[in-house]
């Protein structure tokens, strides 16, 4: 199961932000995790390496008051949990479909904020919401030779000791790859490798280079649009790049995806 | 020899251009250089692959008139011609500033421009001109490990069969790596590329793609800016990248750099 959660919300005072706001909110995803499946949340904290969710930072218009960021008490924002597990999915059904946020009130670090509606989308997608099956995603991919992907926060991948801003064909599609066959049930074979190396090139992009600051320390990342596209002859490969385009959607992509960076979406 | 000639011109009468004029100040350069050194000429039309020489687009203001570009009659343009070997240098040094240009008057494809100056600093670089020793130039490079790169033109790499349009730190300096060990004297040794690999990121740029057409085909490339930073402690080998970066100036960048693409040059 594949699920987005968008959570629209109003802080109930205005608050400044010194760094990302990605990390603050994934403290409130494993804190109302805790509240429906406090092992769920443990094993999620805990976990090295991949792991099958993301978090956004938090949108909307904020003021740019003396280098931080002022979200404002009369303004609605907006942040999205994902989860690429049925047990995680689950688990946010519970969170903002049960009994488990008393006064439909959330904890943003110190600042409580009012949740004015959840969306999510089922059995499809709608704007950044979702929530479908494997499988569904996999019948509704297409067979597109042309993949444009949106990064909508910095996005950055790591090669060996380097922090690679570059959205290189190899490495975005590899990324994808590792994660899909991590939680998927249905493999990729390890052969579309081969084919984004040799037949996968960027076509069109507008991208720029945007620093991400963690709090403890900052990632250099890039936001923007690229395209990709096949080249020659079209087979079963195309397809499974359609499948791991749409993914990106629910697993984000590169570094530090589960504090707000690597948020990225399909167009077109 | 390194040489970097700029050409102020100004057409005689206006003209319209519906592909990239690099290819038609392709064909000037070897005409010019059919008149002062017609064995040279031959060679440098016959050689594959590297050639120790650049030609630019026309660069200036034009109108965007239907789809084509036109350049107006009382404006100035510019282009220039670089040079990587002494005969070379010498042979655009006999042109420019010999008897090779009755008049003052070059034809481009069809149209009479009339050279208004023509620049070349002597024993350094200034603006776009330049002419120095693979020596000077040596002894002029610092051990800077921050390197900023403006790709003024189109600029791409071939990868295999993919046309590659990201400016990947191992392509970009690979590439100056290949031209500058096949025309300088003092070579730089091959393990730059392990340091490439392992040391040299991307930390800033804006970037975007561009669509190149040379007449029979077009070829997409990117413009803008890159910086690249060396990671750890600074070595012989943070001297021999930074040489390789000034190299760019006179030597262009990635495919085509014959025909107008991958002018380029380090900025601060």
């Amino acid at each position: 199961m594949l699920g987005s959660f968008v959570v629209r919300v109003r802080p109930m005072k205005s608050v400044c932000y010194q760094y990302c706001t990605g990390r603050l909110l994934h403290g409130l995803f494993l804190h109302l995790m805790e509240r429906v499946n406090p092992s769920l949340a443990g094993e999620l904290h805990d976990t090295k390496g991949q792991k099958p969710f993301t978090v956004s930072p938090l949108f909307g218009h904020f003021l740019t008051d003396s280098g931080a960021k002022k979200a404002l008490e009369e303004e609605e924002y907006w942040f999205r949990f994902t989860a690429l597990t049925e047990e995680c999915c689950e688990a946010l059904v519970r969170v903002f479909y049960g009994e488990a946020i008393p006064n439909a009130t959330v904890m943003i670090e110190e600042t409580p904020f009012l949740i004015t509606a959840t969306d999510l989308a089922v059995g499809g997608r709608r704007g950044w919401s979702g929530l479908l099956s494997y499988d569904d995603l996999i019948s509704t991919a297409n067979g597109e030779p042309e993949i444009t992907l949106c990064f909508q926060t910095p996005t950055t991948f790591r090669q060996g000791k380097i922090n690679y801003v570059l959205p290189d064909p190899n490495l975005v599609f590899g990324s994808l790859l590792r994660k899909w066959n991590a939680y998927a049930p249905k493999k990729i074979p390890q052969e579309i490798k081969n084919f984004i190396f040799e037949r996968v090139g960027v076509s069109q992009y507008r991208l720029s280079s945007r620093l991400y600051d963690l709090g403890d320390h900052s990632l250099i990342g890039f936001q923007g649009k690229c395209k990709y596209t096949v080249l020659g002859d079209q087979n079963e490969m195309t397809r499974y790049l359609n499948i791991l385009a749409d993914f990106a959607f629910f697993a984000g992509l590169g570094q530090k995806t589960t504090m707000g960076m690597g948020q990225v979406r399909r167009l077109g």
